[in-house]
C-alpha cells in the first residue's frame, strides 16, 4: 500500500522529497488542494473541513500510512484526522518540525517562520514545550513568503527584503533566539535567501528530514536502505498544468502535467 | 432591492467603494469568497464553479443589479452568470475597465496588470478590441501584487521592486503604451507605488469608476444626485476578522468584524 503525503498545494512537495529519498522503494500518492489553497491565511474551521475531504480521498486509495504535509492543516486538523482513520498511522510535520527544532537549539530560544494559521493556533509553541518545557518561542506570520515561492521567486533582492521585514522582530528579540524553524513547507525553498538576512548565529531547521525518519519509525524500515523504486502519484484539485509548473521548483525535479491528475473533492 | 456585488476576497470592495459614492441612497449586499481566494491563480473550470454558487447566494437574498467585481470571474464567468439570472442585470468591472482605460488612451497602445486567470482568459484584449479595434494590448500577471494588497503593504520599497519587475516587460516594449490599467480590483490599493515605476508618460486607469457610472446607467438613475443613506450588507465565506481588517485596506474606512456575516456557501 502506498504512503500517502496531503497538502493545501504544492508546499508538501519539499516533504514529499525528503520521503521519497528516505524510502525509494515505497510507492507514494501525493494529493494538492489547489483549488482551495493556500490554507494559511483560512479559518480553522474551513482547513479542518478541506483537510478531511483531501484526506477521504487519499485513504480511500488505501494508505499504509498518511503524512499531513501542510503546518495549518498539521496545526488544527491533526487530531480530527487520527481519530477519523485510526488504526491508520497518520502524522503531521509540526511535531517533526518541533523534534528538529529542539535537537539543534542550545539556548532553548526558538523562532519559528510560518502561516497566519499555524501562528494563530500557537500550534509549534505547544509541541516545543510538549518536548523542551523551558523553550522561549517566538514566531512571525509570513504570508508573502507563501506567494514569493509559488511565483518561483526564490532569491533575490525582493525576498531579502521581504525576509528582513518578517524577522526583524526575531532577530532584535534578546535574548537572541539560536535556532530559525520554517514552520511552513513553502518556505524551504526560501532557505537560502532567508539564512541570508538570518545570519551566521542562527541554525535554519525544518521539517521535512524529521518528518521523513518519523515516517520509516512508524513503517519499522531503516532510512535509505531500501533498494528498488517505487511508484509516484500526483492528484490535484486545480489546474494540473500550474501544479506541475511551480511544483517543480518544490519537488526540485520537472513534472510532467500529463502524469498529474485532475481530482474533485467537493463544492 | 439591493445592489448585490460580490468579489472573491475583499478586493472588490475598491468598487464598492466606487458604487456607494454614486449611489449613496442605495442599499448594498457584498459577498467575498473569502473561503476559496484567490480565484486569480485558479483554473475557469473552478472559478465558473465558485462564481456561481456565490452568486447564487447574492441572487437569493433578492437584488435589482448584481455585479461582479473580480476581474477574474468577469473574465471567465459572465456570460454564464448572465445567462442563469436574465432578465436580471449582471455587470462585470471588465467592459467598464476596456472602457475607462479607450476613453484615456491617445495612441491605442493599452498595458494591462491583471491576475494569472484574467491574463490566460485574454479578456482585456478581447474587450478592448471590441471598443476599438485598431488597440494594441499587452498584459502581464502579477500575482504578487494580491499578497502585497492582502498583507497591506501598500507602498514602499518591496512594492516598487516587486512593480519593477513586473512592469519592465512592458515599459520597455516599443512603441510604448499611453495607458496602464489595472485590471484586478486589489491593485488599486497599490496604485501610487505602480505609478512611482510607471513614470508620467502612462496613465493609471481602473474599472471601479466607471463600473459604478454603468450601474448608474442601468438603474436609469444619475451619479451621487441622490440623497439619504442606504445600507450595507457584508458577507464572507470565511474568517469575518481577517475580512474586516484586510478589507478596510480596500474599502478606506474601518469595518466591524461583528457586522460580517458568515454565510456557507459550499464543499
Amino acid at each position: 500500500m502506498a504512503i500517502g503525503v496531503f497538502d493545501s498545494g504544492v508546499g508538501g512537495l519539499t516533504v514529499l522529497r525528503a520521503l521519497r529519498a528516505a524510502l525509494p522503494d515505497r510507492d507514494f500518492v501525493y494529493l494538492g488542494d489547489t483549488a482551495r489553497l493556500p490554507y494559511g491565511t483560512k479559518s480553522a474551521a474551513s482547513v479542518v473541513r478541506y483537510a478531511g475531504q483531501a484526506a477521504d480521498a487519499l485513504v480511500a486509495r488505501g494508505l499504509s500510512c498518511l503524512v499531513i504535509a501542510c503546518n495549518t492543516a498539521s496545526a488544527v486538523a491533526l487530531p480530527a484526522l487520527r481519530a477519523r482513520y485510526a488504526p491508520l498511522p497518520v502524522l503531521g510535520v509540526l511535531e517533526p518540525g518541533a523534534a528538529a527544532a529542539c535537537a539543534v537549539t542550545r539556548s532553548g530560544r526558538i523562532a519559528v517562520l510560518a502561516t497566519e494559521g499555524t501562528v494563530r493556533a500557537g500550534a509549534y509553541e505547544r509541541a516545543i514545550r510538549a518536548l523542551r518545557a523551558d523553550a522561549t518561542v517566538t514566531a512571525a506570520a509570513c504570508p508573502l513568503f507563501v506567494a514569493l515561492a509559488e511565483e518561483g521567486w526564490t532569491g533575490g533582492q525582493v525576498v531579502e527584503l521581504v525576509a528582513q521585514r518578517y524577522l526583524e522582530p526575531l532577530l532584535t528579540a534578546r535574548p537572541a533566539p539560536d535556532v530559525l524553524l520554517l514552520g511552513c513547507t513553502h518556505f524551504p525553498v526560501l532557505a537560502g535567501a532567508i539564512a541570508q538576512v538570518a545570519g551566521a548565529g542562527l541554525t535554519i531547521v525544518d521539517s521535512a528530514a524529521t518528518t521523513a525518519r518519523a515516517v520509516c519509525g512508524i513503517l519499522g524500515v531503516a532510512d535509505g536502505r531500501a533498494h528498488g523504486r517505487g511508484t509516484l502519484r500526483l492528484l490535484a484539485t486545480d489546474d494540473v498544468g500550474r501544479f506541475a509548473r511551480v511544483g517543480a521548483t518544490f519537488l526540485r525535479e520537472p513534472i510532467d502535467p500529463a502524469a498529474v491528475e485532475l481530482i474533485d473533492l467537493a463544492g
